[in-house]
Parts: C-alpha cells; sequence; structure tokens
C-alpha cells in the first residue's frame, strides 16, 4: 500500500514533504513514549500537519503506524565478496547497525507486543524478518555453491545462529551492537564453534 | 519484595488463594489483551477479589504486575550429568519450555517494551535475564574445569550463541519452540560450528 501511495503522490513536493513530516514525527513519538502515545493529535502538533490530511493519508492509526515502521527501514546491500566469512560479517553487521539504532532498538518490541496481537502488524513484521533472512540465506546458498560450507548445511539454523545473537542483545539483555569486532565474533562461533571435547559416550 | 510478602501472609490459607488468584487473574489478561488490558477493574472482575483488597497487596498496577510475572516464572533446575553437551542441552530444552509456554510468549515482548520505559519493569526484566544467565554461565564453568571446553572460552558469547537462538524464534520468528530436537541441534551448532571452509585470504 505504501509504494503505491508513494507513487501517486511523489510528483507533488508538498505532499512527499508533509508524508514525510508526518512519518518522522510518528517515529519520534514511537520513541520516546511507545505506541500509547502515537495518537493522531500528537502526531499532528508534532509534524505541523492538519488532523484531515493525515487521516486523508492513513485512515487509521494502525496504517499510520504500520506505514512509520517502514520509513524507519533502511534498505542494506547484500554484498559478494567471494568469501563466505566477509559476505556474513557484512550482513550481521548490517543487522546490528539497524536494530542498534535508537530508534528501531526502542520500537521493536513494541512492533513484536503488537503483531501477536494485530493481524495488520503481524504482517508487517513477518515482512520485516522475511527480508533480512533473505538477505542471510543468499550469502548461505552462494557459500554452499562455492564450496565453502557444506552442501548439507542447515541454512535455517544457520541464520538463527547469526540473527539471534544480535536480537538477543537488542531484545533481551539490551547490551550495545556497536561493540568493535562483535559482529565477527558472532560470525566465528556460528561457523566454527568452540572446539569443544565431548566425553566420550 | 515478592518473598517477604510471600512469607508474611503465607501462614493464613485464605489470603494465599485470594494472593494467588489475583496473581493468575492478571497473568491471563496479560496473554489475551496486553498491558493495556490489565487495569485492575479487570482484575477483580476476572479473580473475584476485590479492588481494596488488591490495593492492599499492590498499591501500584505496576507492582501487581511485576508480582504476576515473577508468578510466571519457573525456576528449572541446573544439571549436572558430567557432559556438556548434555548439561547444555538440558539448559536449552529448559529456557525453549518455558519460553514456548503460551503465557511467556505472548507476556515477554510486552515486559521488553515496557522495561524500555520504566524503571520497576527494567529491573524486574533484568532479574529475569541475569537468573536465566547464571545457569547457563554455571554450566559453561563446570565444563571449563573439567576441560572439555578451552580455558579461553568467551563464556558470554557462547551464552549468546546457545539463549539467542531460543529467544529469537520466541520474539522474532515466532516460530515453535516444541520442535523435536530442536535444543539439540542449537548445542551442536554452538559447540561445533558449520564445518566451512575459509577462502585462503
Amino acid at each position: 500500500m505504501g509504494d503505491i501511495d508513494q507513487r501517486r503522490h511523489g510528483c507533488d513536493p508538498r505532499v512527499a514533504r508533509s508524508r514525510s513530516a508526518v512519518l518522522e514525527a510518528t517515529g519520534q513519538l514511537l520513541c520516546e513514549e511507545g505506541f500509547p502515545g502515537v495518537t493522531i493529535e500528537a502526531v499532528a502538533a508534532r509534524s505541523g500537519v492538519a488532523k484531515t490530511t493525515i487521516y486523508r493519508h492513513w485512515p487509521t492509526r494502525a496504517e499510520l503506524l504500520i506505514a512509520a515502521f517502514r520509513h524507519m527501514s533502511c534498505d542494506t546491500p547484500c554484498v559478494d565478496t567471494g568469501d563466505v566469512r566477509d559476505d556474513l560479517v557484512a550482513v550481521v553487521q548490517g543487522l546490528a547497525d539497524e536494530l542498534g539504532s535508537e530508534r528501531w532498538a526502542t520500537a521493536l518490541p513494541s512492533l513484536v507486543a503488537e503483531a501477536l496481537r494485530d493481524p495488520g502488524f503481524a504482517e508487517l513484521h513477518s515482512a520485516f524478518v522475511a527480508e533480512r533472512r533473505q538477505k542471510v540465506l543468499e550469502v548461505i546458498s552462494r557459500a554452499v555453491e562455492r564450496g565453502q560450507l557444506p552442501a548439507d548445511t542447515d541454512a535455517g539454523l544457520l541464520g538463527t545462529m547469526l540473527a539471534g545473537p544480535v536480537f538477543f542483545r537488542t531484545l533481551v539483555t539490551l547490551e550495545p551492537l556497536d561493540e568493535p569486532g562483535l559482529a565477527g565474533r558472532i560470525v566465528d562461533a556460528a561457523l566454527d564453534g568452540m572446539r569443544a571435547s565431548r566425553v566420550p559416550g
């Protein structure tokens, strides 16, 4: 919906400006106050755009919130360096940069909480996950083709071992994501494990 | 606070019953409706306990919510089988069982969202994380002592590689946690990695 809407209004710079001001204001309120703070009144006050204009673009509060989430997403490109470690570090680093931004760090838990109860947010949440998962699966499938990962690699599991720690730090331990070398340590742990010795069965 | 309170009232079975009914009702409402649905009115209606009684035990809604979260926690024991894999599988399985329960799966995202804004919830959230982290660190430190893990094992990183995937499935991909063999696959991936071949630098 957002894209069609954007194309339709893309030609009028005034409309584009006020759309962008509304989405910015919504994103700010979301971070500062959480979901309950995002009312059409508050967004109108913050953005300086009239409530009637806001309702014309986003007939419901949920549609506005979903558009604001999409507006916050950034598209990190999928790199291809030829080396599985470097490619995976780039993907994990891209995810850490995105989730580590103050905006996502505070908005993501609300999105997850809302997705469990509202089908519109559930759809947005699924799209958010699927887009990011696609990138790591692409890198893994290239590495398998090149023989850098075994042919029977469980790509879903490896993706979980790479993305899990980043989301864990964002959503659970609330540890910083800009720790130097973090992406590399996660990728090395996922690729090489811990050199454990098993007690003979 | 909860524990002292429980000891103080533990001797009167009527008080214990009504406390438990209130915490049960709060937990149910939390799962069904999320944080906004947990009002003292709704808890009184669901539990059959008078509002004045509820306020006597938990003067604020936040205190009631925090007590309900503690009431939901279960204490899984820390096993010691002598084998690092078996011990870690037990810890990961315990976490998956806990987070996979319908109650936690729906309540945890709200707890995280609230922890970012409210110091009381932030404290509860930290305690929740610390208690669970302690278990996995204990198992890792025993395995290092036994020589089953290298002496320079980064215990924090290994803990993240084990817990991250479980929380990731609960909070991000919303995949089921009762998939057979899941805990074992996560532990094997964390201990042994993916047998990747690196392109020579």
